[in-house]
């Protein structure tokens, strides 16, 4: 084995150790993984865009400090989300209308992940501004699922999950509004999580008072997911609404694996069709919990309301913010964004009051659940991933659904409700295709939700699963 | 001078003390509080609706418990405004719709306070729904200023106010979305502190995704201030969106009196005509801030746009919560309402677009305003309190308002923003009227803000302003 592949196998917990020492450098992780990325990204295509020069410059300024000044990360190294601004880097959103923007300020998470000893050297991939599950742009093609190189690896952080995946990157930032850091993490076997509204500080973009958008970390276990959220979180002055980091630090929540008190699982949250062979896996890993001492029991929160109010509440963002590329540049959007835009100039604030109704039901529903219980399980997708060249799943197990979004719903309807969220790795299809299990918390609840998703990750005993060389055909577990 | 006369004159700080240790009890408190509102509330009508009986019952089971058990207030008596559900208690919101209206469970805000060791004694009396910033309504009639019964104790947190000032409260709870924690203040002398979004957790009402109104204490000095906002705030599983404790108690930031390195004062905000008594009183107090050794320079953020701005998010907001009273009860709704409400119906998504836009762009200039300096002074009301018959403010300096809420852009405009802000007593009139300075402090930071304002408190000279008793004509200082 190569030495840059040892590199890429570790953890980044043991990376930043490593950095603490002195037994590794960022130079000598942007080495290996740029013989990495040479290795296998022009298959996966992950990491669209890179930014070498940059990250070699920054990480030069950094090790000129001193040890204890270098922050969290010490310098590892973590690529962002293509919607994300870089200052200096090509920051495309995946739309042609941006295809050759380079952006003069970075978002105020980037400058805090910096800050934090985070040093980005690459852009990873997404949906047309996120939107759909299943990375593909005009800009730079799709990403492909490093299990199966045949397979989409869903999204809209699908680029960070494919890059976690292919060992492009040890740790991957990312966002989600209707499950964009689950169901890529679900699709390529990584963890990815979604934090509560305003852990992850970012520059307000079109809205000050929209929260359906969060940004959060990704990684390949739940300690390097809780130390990329420890670098990410905290209070920032440029975002009103952004919550002050915890007196523990999430890894120290993770490591603790206190054990939950009494969990649910619920096989469908009540609203969606699932995959069979999905549904039998995640069956498994809760009944596995259960086996090793947890009380798991079957139950939900009634969500019913899901579908429709996150239609609206979706359309009115979309047209909040891109009305205006749809009078000066429709012929440069991909059709589900029109459509989506065009939804939201349509509604009434008739529409909208129904919606937030919907929202605030649905809500005190949940925390009243989670006066019950700990955590709730369900499945992260409900289905195993499916072609790339498939735009979205139009069926699943006899039901056909209603637009491109619709089969996100076990996914959106957490984001409705304000909870906190993760997307473990929970085993793999017949056709070695992984699986993730959606596990939930109460609002703010993260470290709780960490704790619960180690120990849950020891018991199914697939963390380190290491990075994979891509593959044409299924891999086999 | 009777026995429960120095009991009212007390600050909240010390009555907290002596109830620790035992020298009053709630239920002395009660019984005070009893005697005065006979005593006074007949002409100031701040505390309409009454509940002893649930008080003393309270009490008693607080009582029961140990010292250490009895929560942050100790048993400390506290008005909530009639906008929020007290459970068993008459809640009206100024409507008479709701004239008969008894809450079975309580807003959690209440439910916390509770918890924090608050008795809730009365509902203090607000306009119907809280709209406009002067406290009529039909089901109670006029708050009155108790420094002059023929004036306006403004609103919406009037009646919360009215009771400080008059001697019927220690503390208050309030409420603002344009102003109506910091408007009364002004108006009756007292504090009334706009807290950021989050900070004091509150049961989601008719969206999640709304965040100009906030819930927040009110008080005869800072430090009192301090101590009901660290008793109101903290995390709460059923508010989504809650901001956890601070580390350092706000009280504890009070009375650290850390000194601001820069502060800004502008006498209008760039935004709006001022009485020139008023303006002339608040910048005098502006100058006293400098004369003891704090920087102060003019200067303001560019809040524009603030006028058009809020006109669309409130009317979005009466729009999102009330479109199904206006189709129901229409002729029980007073015209101001009803004309926000239609107004809301009328907007368009661009509209809001625009509105979203102008409040992110005004938000991010003022948090880089907020880069140079620590605080910002201006006036937090632009006229002395006008008479009670008025219902609002239609002309200032020359200057005619376009509509009911026009005249209070210079609260709004801060609300927009998202800044923590409050109003503190800062001289009188030639006709012997209270008149209110607005500081300002960037988002989350409501430490530094009380911070500043007990300094700039101890430098007036005007802390312990002791309750008066209510004249029919113009107190002279």
């Amino acid at each position: 084995m190569a030495a840059h592949h040892e590199l890429i196998q570790a953890t980044a917990c043991k990376i930043v150790d490593q950095l603490r020492t002195g037994e590794v450098t960022p130079l000598d992780l942007l080495d290996a993984l740029e013989q990495r990325i040479a290795e296998v990204d022009g298959a996966v295509n992950a990491l669209p865009t890179l930014c070498f020069d940059r990250a070699r410059a920054r990480a030069a300024d950094l090790m000129k400090k001193p040890q204890s000044e270098r922050g969290l990360l010490a310098g590892l190294p973590v690529p962002i989300k293509d919607l994300t601004a870089v200052e200096g880097v090509r920051t495309t959103q995946g739309s042609p209308i941006f295809k050759d923007h380079v952006p003069t300020r970075s978002d105020l998470m980037v400058e805090h992940l910096e800050a934090s000893g985070g040093v980005v050297y690459a852009k990873s991939n997404t949906p047309e501004f996120g939107a759909g599950a299943n990375t593909f742009n005009e800009v730079f093609g799709a990403t492909r699922n490093p299990w199966d190189l045949s397979r989409s690896a869903a999204g809209s952080s699908g680029g960070a999950a494919a890059a976690l995946a292919s060992g492009t990157a040890w740790l991957a930032h990312g966002s989600d509004m209707g499950g964009s850091l689950r169901n890529p993490a679900s699709f390529c076997g990584v963890v990815g999580l979604r934090p509560s509204f305003g852990r992850v500080a970012h520059t307000p973009a079109a809205a000050i008072d929209r929260n359906l958008g969060v940004q959060g970390p990704m990684a390949r276990n739940v300690e390097d997911v809780a130390l990329l959220l420890d670098a990410m979180s905290g209070e920032h002055a440029a975002d009103p609404l952004s919550l002050p980091s915890p007196v523990t630090s999430f890894l120290a929540a993770a490591r603790a694996r206190t054990k939950p008190l009494r969990v649910a699982y619920s096989p469908d949250l009540g609203i969606t069709p699932v995959d069979p062979e999905v549904a039998a896996i995640t069956r498994k890993a809760a009944e596995r919990f259960a086996e090793s001492g947890v009380v798991v029991e079957q139950a939900q929160p009634d969500l019913s309301e899901a579908h429709e109010c996150f239609h609206v509440l979706r359309a009115f963002d979309f047209a909040i913010s891109k009305a205006e590329l749809l009078r000066t540049k429709r012929d440069l959007l991909k059709p589900e964004v029109i459509w989506n835009i065009e939804q939201g100039l349509a509604l009434s604030v008739d529409d909208l009051a129904r919606a937030e109704a919907q929202r605030v039901a649905m809500a005190a529903r949940t925390i009243a659940f989670f006066e019950t219980y700990d955590l709730l399980l369900c499945p992260a997708t409900i289905t195993a991933p499916f072609p790339v060249e498939q735009r979205y799943l139009a069926e699943c197990n006899g039901h056909t659904f209603d637009n491109y979004v619709e089969w996100l719903g076990i996914v959106y309807a957490i984001t409705l409700v304000c909870c906190p969220a993760l997307s473990l790795p929970c085993g793999f299809t017949s056709a070695g295709l992984p699986v993730g299990l959606q596990m939930i918390a109460r609002p703010r609840n993260e470290a709780g939700l960490l704790a619960g998703a180690a120990l849950l990750e020891d018991v199914l005993g697939l963390r380190g699963t290491t990075p994979i060389d891509p593959r044409p055909a299924p891999a086999s577990l």
